[in-house]
């Protein structure tokens, strides 16, 4: 559909608006925002001032830069986390899987995003100096890289290893393998090898 | 991903309601959410404001029922319109589709909706009664009922049938038939039956 005819300048504003979302094409604009005409002049209210109110509002924890309502996030505050193993995500959805899993109990580090040169994305842009400054105040143990098996995460993954070899911390990176439930002959033929290297005593997996 | 685990309330609050869209579940709302935290205050301000305001301003045209930013829609308003030919249609939607095909010059008549038992949705819950005060007025020669060949779609072209056949106007439906550029052996039989009952003149059809 040719979407030059308008009925109002209101409607076509927040068609516009609307498609400048990632996936979001014109159609499917149109659709979501008669939709919202048909609701309540109060539930598009607070729609609208939730994204607004979000976007003002929202804070970054000084601590680990995840989003957060306060000035240090629930994660870093709760003390009954494990303080001094941090794990280095690129992104807030990151630490909200990692969390899902109820197998992590220690801090998150988000790095906002990850090295790409392509993207013009370099160390400096991400939180990788306040990572550092972290583990050189002490207390950390152990730095777990949990960034994607890309390119990209590799080179990450990589240069945080090599600013991290000469401080006092181990550095582990998250096991790759066989999906739980997946079959052998589905398995990609990398990550099949890969744990087959990284075999482990069958004992460790038992009761899990 | 279970997403019970939101780092903030602001978050929270901004991914459920994008989440009670149409077609959008919760990680796509939260996909968009993030994307909308990437952007400049402004920008976010700016789509917020843009529903909000659409949603408290917009009005309907008080002669066709199509949305409008006056009291009278371009369409109604503008002379050089037909207004003796009346286009019934169910949705602000296809007064956009049937203006695209730039082949129609008269007005038209927004139902709002079609008849629908089975969603409660009666005749004096839609626009029939002002198209009927419309076609009383006076001036008005031609309805085409350009509603959906559906069930309800049907009923709804019935009921106004009757209601308009004491009136002194034609009342006239779509050309439903095998669509431009398709080929016979992928068009369904109703439609195939139909193009054959009401096949037209060669002539008629040269130039198109």
């Amino acid at each position: 559909m040719n979407m030059d005819k308008f009925p109002s300048r209101l409607l076509e504003n927040a068609v516009n608006e609307f498609a400048k979302l990632p996936g979001i094409g014109k159609k499917t604009a149109l659709r979501l925002v008669l939709h919202l005409l048909r609701q309540e002049k109060e539930e598009v209210e607070q729609f609208g001032m939730s994204l607004i109110r979000l976007r003002n509002e929202v804070l970054h924890c000084q601590v680990c830069h995840n989003i957060s309502d306060s000035a240090t996030c629930q994660i870093c505050a709760n003390p009954a986390r494990n303080s001094s193993v941090i794990c280095v995500v690129e992104n807030i959805r990151d630490v909200m899987s990692v969390e899902n899993t109820h197998q992590f109990n220690g801090l998150y580090h988000v790095l906002g995003g990850i090295i790409s040169p392509m993207d013009g994305v370099a160390p400096s842009d991400l939180e990788i100096d306040s990572l550092l400054k972290r583990v050189e105040t002490g207390g950390i143990e152990e730095v777990i890289l949990a960034l994607p098996t890309t390119m990209e995460g590799d080179t990450t993954n990589f240069f945080i290893y090599r600013k991290l070899k000469e401080k006092k911390v181990a550095v582990t990176t998250l096991a790759r393998g066989v999906s739980v439930g997946e079959e052998l002959e589905y398995t990609d033929e990398i990550t099949l090898g890969r744990s087959i290297v990284n075999r482990v005593e069958f004992e460790r997996t038992m009761g899990r």
